[in-house]
């Protein structure tokens, strides 16, 4: 442990508050938008965080073992970045860079930034977030902090109350929250305006220890702290009542002034000699801390080993459903890598993550029927070194896109997994087909997109998918499927396997998932009238091999894709503009209509993605 | 109002309840699927509800005066359906075809069924939804009361906080909610298992007034539902203490029993006799209810008025962003058509509906920062008649994507807009942008996709969403652009603009929105050097002029679309999908990357989107 560092004095933090003020103030002018008055109701916060309460090498924001700030309320960027420059890591003429297309200082903070873990601006996320990276202090025995502020306007949101409920389910003592109350939101009075208690209660009732503060009382606000720090069992909100543009003349404690940047003139100038007024006498100025609660240099010196699943010994023809192969395999990948984590939400036993909790309970992080924290707080796994794997239903992934979203942002690894994708679940009916998944995860440009057909791709696409830098989506099927490929067949992100193929294909036929094997059906059934078609298992859809698949179009002219998924978005659109350089149009099967309820057999062929269909398209 | 009709007697009610439970197990275990412990937890409280609480016409469950009933808990679909059999809705042989692809009765709800509002099972939906269609008695003046059926296990679900915001915020005590806490979920115990307090306490922060009972008590479920009738100026939260696969012996309270069908056989039988040896002696059968609390025949018979936003004073050239066109013609849709309504996620100062608030705000629902409830109860909204106009950033509309994937699955009228899309919003950087919104809107195969470029064609195509059947979903954007349109230009759902045409065009460019200005920038440029181009403007994407779009094809031979989206399952897609058929490919410019922040005209450049690019596409 290094020693308790002095504590500085009151008046030394009140200046540093001042000073964050007047950079935000500074920078927003100078960028001519931004929000200066959300940066001002938490300056004595972020002050009291960054010079007294966190622990962390201000050289070196990445160092595993420094305590964590994430900031919810993301529009409060610039005092994120006044406080970085305070504590000596930014250059502070960068802050004028703010918002500018040369400068990393964007205005929501980005990973672009070394001290940024995860991209927060769309609001209720960076708690969540925050919920994870608490979590990861577990996974690899450190005893660092997480410190997380929100607005009080943000806490409307649902995903807030998601993150509360994980957090104390966990009982993440090591979590403290602080809400930002200044009553105000973008539009008018934040909905419990400046009601205190109604924070409290709703904190307390989620099992959290709750503190209401003054959010500009240095001294109280440092007590709030310690009381965190000293709660054990539970994770600790500190409700901070404050003032929006407090210190700001103009718009101190007024509506209308929500993300408004004075402006250069008299209008700044009056604000920065209000604010240069505040600064009062101190007897020496605030130290940034020297390091965190404990060094351990281990932790960052042993390179992570790359764990397999292994030697495979399905039988072709075998049945196995790639859910469950997929459940297999994150199970052996977890014995060798203590990085890779699973996260569920209340439906194990169907996507098979349950054979991951089976042998790795210690990494296995149950969210209940919660999505959008299990993305969140996965994204935070992920920002801290894990490798998450948090899945579920396919459908219910829509819950969580915004999360995905900013994961994609963020440029996390966090390797997402839906099941039960599309009509070929039969009987539930459409609440719980996944039929847009693909279009959603495709439209993110840097997310990994694979849809394996079988429990030997299944389980070696999660292998490569694990460990390919950045977000992925694996999509998995709820039917069980004949096992197609030898155990010692191998596969590449961006690649796809031709199965069938010969000299004079009249047609390529391309597939992914249940929908490969109407492909193969449809090519015996045209072999018997002689007719041959390319079948193509495009298991990944993005990146995508646009060399193969153009040389298919130029040999056999007609594209055909079947899909278990709506027309947009989806195999269709993603062989169409692969193969668009060449000229190829692409005809499309997939699913046209909002589907029923049905058997799997019934519903894959009411809604034109069959054999019987590829047959009469490839003769048509 | 109709006399209070007599309470069937007690002995009555367990029998319904009795006979309830029989027909779930009777019905899921002819399908082979389903979930009859689930149904069997909550038989007393449906079995009060529908024979004893609510007021509603049973032969006529459209009523606009019926109480309504949503099963936020979608997977007890079997109960819901026994129900209306019990009340002679429908036919009790009837039952037996749930899950059948010939029957409406679907694995989950949906309103193909008269008596189902809106479609349910994907879990915290519903209660957001009965938060709509409360308001929903107040915009009619309808004294029908609202109940919601949930489960524990759902109430993790994020969205079911921000309903209870939202419904105690609007103090809506016609809203009666129900959770029906079995204690188990699919894969184990739910959060707060029986642990009644977490959950009142929960409740009671939120502003709900909260009664704890015995769900299998009946006399205690239908005091509590008087209490929750004469409770004013709160919801109310029932929070009912059941068992899971109550009077189920092999089942009751048993973990592993979630969404399994009792098997054929022995098992099912000794659960029917477990069953019906419950039924008990009764003087007389209950009667279902004769209508409800109020007759107001006037309010069906008044067919509803179209409104229109009237004659337009834009001059040419004139420059209006999207998003305040829209705000503008919403409040004088909302002039003449009392079904309009809007909700906000505050930022209506910044998608303009504060337009709309400003002329009605007895119509304006303001949900705080929580699209989950804003886009679920306008769900509601919309599935009792009113026309909701829900809006935000669009790139927050990702936030609700479940709900909107839900609202598709209902097929209900309603009109989501999304503002600051794309890059073109500038500094505030990528959080803030919608890049993905045409993807996942056009994913939802019978949702009208429209994106107006001036501010004419956003009033008039307003207008003409307003009253398309179906969901439907207009993107804004954020910069001021020039008006193009003439006031009486007319526009079509399904239509497009064609603004630059000549015999000898090398190319087609297809922009809409913010694209549609570099296109004609771009068509100025090679005018210069002697190249024609034509120039469309595509402002509806789904549906899509496929013909005029073919024509073009054919007749410029180039087909390159440029939009302010990611490349997957935007323009390029939609156009390339409707030109596949006539065998063209489609040359794409659009957003390739995650993008950062600076000015608009950096950013629309920097990104590949600009007129410069164009001209390079072209002479390419």
């Amino acid at each position: 442990m290094v020693p308790v560092q002095t504590r500085p004095s009151i008046a030394a933090l009140r200046n540093v508050a001042t000073r964050l003020r007047i950079d935000s103030v500074r920078a927003t002018t100078e960028a001519g938008s931004g929000h200066p008055t959300s940066c001002a109701s938490a300056a004595e916060i972020v002050s009291a965080l960054f010079f007294a309460e966190m622990r962390y090498d201000p050289r070196d924001p990445q160092n595993p073992d420094n305590d964590r700030f994430v900031l919810s309320k993301g529009h409060a960027a610039p005092i994120l970045y006044a406080a970085w420059a305070e504590v000596g890591f930014l250059k502070r003429d960068d802050l004028l860079k703010l918002r500018r297309f040369d400068s990393d200082l964007e205005g929501h903070p980005t990973p672009r930034l070394p001290f940024v873990d995860v991209a927060t601006g769309s609001l209720g996320q960076g708690i969540c977030a925050a919920v994870g990276i608490a979590l990861n202090a577990r996974r690899i025995k450190s005893d660092y902090r997480t410190y997380v502020l929100l607005g009080d306007g943000e806490s409307a949101e649902g995903s807030v109350w998601e993150a509360a409920e994980a957090a104390a389910h966990d009982r993440l003592d090591s979590l403290c929250g602080i809400t930002d109350v200044n009553g105000l939101g973008q539009s008018g009075p934040s909905i419990w305006n400046h009601d205190m208690e109604a924070y409290a209660s709703k904190w307390r009732a989620f099992g959290w220890h709750a503190i209401v503060v003054d959010g500009h009382d240095v001294p109280a606000v440092l007590d709030a702290f310690e009381e965190a720090r000293k709660t054990k069992g539970q994770p600790t909100m500190i409700l901070a009542r404050t003032v929006k543009g407090k210190g700001m003349p103009v718009a101190e404690g007024k509506n209308g002034w929500h993300g408004k940047a004075f402006k250069k003139g008299e209008e700044v100038d009056s604000v920065l000699r209000a604010l240069e007024s505040q600064l009062v006498a101190e007897d020496e100025p605030a130290q940034p801390p020297d390091g965190p609660r404990a060094r351990r240099d281990q932790s960052r010196s042993a390179a992570p080993k790359k764990a397999t699943v292994g030697t495979l010994s399905y039988k072709l023809g075998e049945s196995v459903a790639s859910r469950e192969a997929y459940g297999t395999a994150l199970a052996k990948l977890g014995d060798g890598d203590d990085r890779i984590v699973a996260l569920d939400g209340d439906v194990k036993n169907s996507t098979f993550s349950e054979k991951f909790e089976e042998r790795h309970a210690d990494r296995f992080f149950q969210n209940f029927i919660a999505e959008q924290v299990m993305i969140g707080s996965a994204m935070g796994l992920a920002a801290r070194g894990a490798i998450p794997f948090p899945s579920t239903f396919a459908a219910f992934l829509t819950r969580a896109y915004d999360f995905i979203r900013m994961a994609c942002i963020s440029n996390v690894n966090i390797k997402i997994a839906g099941s039960h994708a599309g009509v070929s679940i039969g009987e539930d009916g459409p609440s719980q087909m996944a039929l847009e998944d693909l279009a959603m995860m495709r439209a993110q440009p840097n997310m990994t997109v694979l849809y394996p057909c079988d429990a030997v791709s299944t389980e070696r696409l999660l292998e490569l998918m694990a460990y390919e830098a950045g977000p992925a989506y694996m999509r998995t099927s709820r039917p069980k499927t004949p096992v197609i490929y030898g155990p010692d067949e191998r596969f590449a992100i961006g690649g796809l396997k031709i199965l069938r193929e010969s000299a004079n294909d009249a047609a390529t036929v391309i597939g992914a998932g249940v929908t490969v094997f109407e492909a193969l059906k449809a090519y015996d059934q045209l072999q018997k009238s002689g007719t041959s078609i390319r079948v193509i298992d495009l298991y990944s859809l993005q990146p995508i091999d646009s060399t193969s698949l153009l040389r298919c179009a130029r040999e056999t002219k007609r594209i055909i894709t079947v899909e278990d998924h709506y027309a947009a978005g989806g195999i269709g659109d993603a062989v169409a503009a692969a193969v668009a350089e060449g000229g190829f149009a692409v005809e499309r099967l997939c699913v046209r209509e909002i589907p029923r309820s049905g058997t799997p057999e019934q519903l894959i062929d009411h809604y034109g993605i069959s054999s019987r269909h590829i047959v009469a398209a490839v003769t048509a």
